[in-house]
């Protein structure tokens, strides 16, 4: 087992990885204020895990909430399904809750902790990948409003996160891929040496081989807390996690949700954002293309959706007509291994790459 | 013009306490992010003060969101009626809420400010004594669940706090009492000299004296900001300004809400733990009686409703059948000017004080 804090002063935080840590309550229920414990998660991944959780919480007072699977149900109505059981069940300021999920457990469980009683602990076990590197870590909490993602939340770190290696067995193909777009962007934002790792270990991911895994998801993990310590609230440097991800956010939203992963459309973007960045003499085609093509070797898309017309995508971007004289702020690479926050780029170049990247 | 600083660290901030400061815009709008402002007030408040503000702001993108007046409506829809207000609007993670009114408003609004987007900035702008010198001061802001008061919140500090002496002038006498209830309190759990000051100048208090009023507010808010500052959790120390809280609240709850306002029902609780705490041996009768005298002068309750027997009472605190040879935890007094937190007690001396105190 790895243990890796985030430091955040008062607000800091360990997050243990290893095989089997589910059913090691020893090594998380260390600190857990309180004896009573709210379990959420939802339907897919209840009935595979929520036993073994509960073997281990045995001296506890537990509640079980199991909220429906998908992005379209982390909304306010969820919220109050779990403010409504810790209130019938009469859990005190005491209380924990556990989000055993993917991130849309896990932001809806842990936004529902940031507010109940002015804020309950809450422990992170997330079991996709994209939530082990990336949603899990660093107290981004939201849900979704009908007129904007993830619209409504707070910045409430957790208790712990605990990241079982072995419950990736059980996640289907194509979202082991989309984790595996996040794990990419690491190396991309800020450690060429990491994407090199990738490069040579991208089909060890793929076979789910728990070292290779192991490795990738500590050294994402590392790469994420020292983001977030730098700058829990996102007043800067924490954007340039978000590479890919205003044009990966015009694909979900242009194409609907539930169309494209998250994480697939997130690679899109980052392809995209590469050839941005070759426009503006950072990256040359060989670069952008080793980009494609290590994220096609993950099986990811590469290519935006035909349907998806630059009009729309400027559209969901953000960009109104009045604004296509000016300009626009996005996560760019200044070279593989290097992202720049907030850069101010010409509309007319964002259009280029529209019109023309994977068309 | 009085300027007072709570300090909390990063999340310090200035109250501002003076006559007219709601049309000196100049005070307070110095170092408010962005361009656009959101105004949320209520039925009453509005058409009395929303005009002098808005003069104020002339070169801000403005909104007004008016909530209907009452303890009732501070719930879950009108947060979502906030939220739906700013999306719609566009308003952006760089805009700010200001919440002009009293408690329900500012609770209210600072809970909308603290989830939008992970937060933004807001101002608190108590238009009633109660407001001013209690709950616009220290960051809690929650709304009400339909299962308990105050249930879904966060502590989430504002950007100031502007306290405008002259908007007194149109509050109801029956709310200012109420207010006066809170500012009595201080003098109770920490300064005898403070109480000493209440009692020579009740009356020019009740009669609004602009001298007094500015006194007794600023007092009231040095000491909430020193509480604050020591525990702004309320990990420990801060539970003592709960001193007659739980008795009131269950005045409140047991009597439905709205039949007492918050400020009686504190003034017959802060009665009953001064009992409390005589049956302890910590007061003696006289100054059970001086503290309810004072009250008294101030048109305040002190007795609790006939119709709410001690047994309902009980349940109302929290205490159910199962606990009656139990213990409870209460804020009391151990002498004049100074309160205890979080004491254990006899459920069987509290049986005593309910079913004698006032009855």
């Amino acid at each position: 087992m790895i243990e890796l804090n985030v430091e955040l002063g008062s607000n800091s935080y360990p997050i243990w990885m290893g095989r089997g840590l589910l059913s090691q309550g020893e090594v998380w229920r260390t600190g857990l204020p309180g004896r009573q414990i709210a379990l959420v998660s939802n339907t897919v991944v209840a009935p595979l895990y929520l036993d073994v959780l509960k073997e281990q919480l045995s001296d506890y007072q537990l509640i079980e909430i199991v909220l429906p699977d998908g992005e379209r149900y982390k909304n306010l109505d969820a919220l109050e399904s779990i403010w409504h059981k810790l209130l019938t069940e009469q859990f005190s300021r005491n209380s924990t809750i556990i989000a055993l999920g993917g991130g849309v457990v896990g932001d809806t469980a842990g936004f529902a902790a940031a507010c109940y009683q002015r804020g309950i602990a809450y422990l992170q076990m997330p079991t996709t990948l994209l939530a082990q590197v990336d949603s899990s870590v660093g107290g981004k909490t939201a849900v979704n409003h009908a007129l904007g993602k993830n619209m409504i939340g707070a910045f409430y770190q957790p208790h712990g996160v605990v990241i079982d290696i072995d419950v990736l067995s059980t996640l289907p193909d194509r979202e082991l891929s989309a984790g595996l777009a996040e794990v990419i962007k690491y190396g991309l934002i800020a450690d060429v040496a990491f994407l090199e790792w990738l490069e040579a270990h991208i089909e060890a991911l793929l076979a789910r081989d728990p070292e290779a895994l192991m490795y990738a998801i500590e050294h994402s993990c590392r790469q994420k807390a020292a983001v977030v310590a730098a700058d829990e609230r996102e007043a800067g440097l924490r954007a340039i996690l978000n590479l890919g991800h205003t044009f990966g956010h015009a694909i979900e939203a242009g194409m609907g949700y539930g169309q494209y992963l998250h994480g697939e459309a997130v690679a899109i973007g980052m392809c995209q954002a590469a050839d941005l960045s070759r426009r503006l003499g950072w990256l040359d085609d060989a670069e952008v293309e080793r980009i494609a093509h290590l994220l096609q070797r993950a099986r990811l898309p590469v290519k935006p959706p035909e349907s998806l017309s630059s009009e729309r995508f400027l559209h969901w971007m953000g960009v109104d007509k009045k604004n296509l004289n000016g300009q626009i702020r996005l996560i760019l690479l200044r070279c593989l291994g290097e992202a720049t926050p907030a850069m101010t780029v010409d509309i007319a170049l964002l259009q280029a790459t529209l019109e023309t990247y994977g068309r």
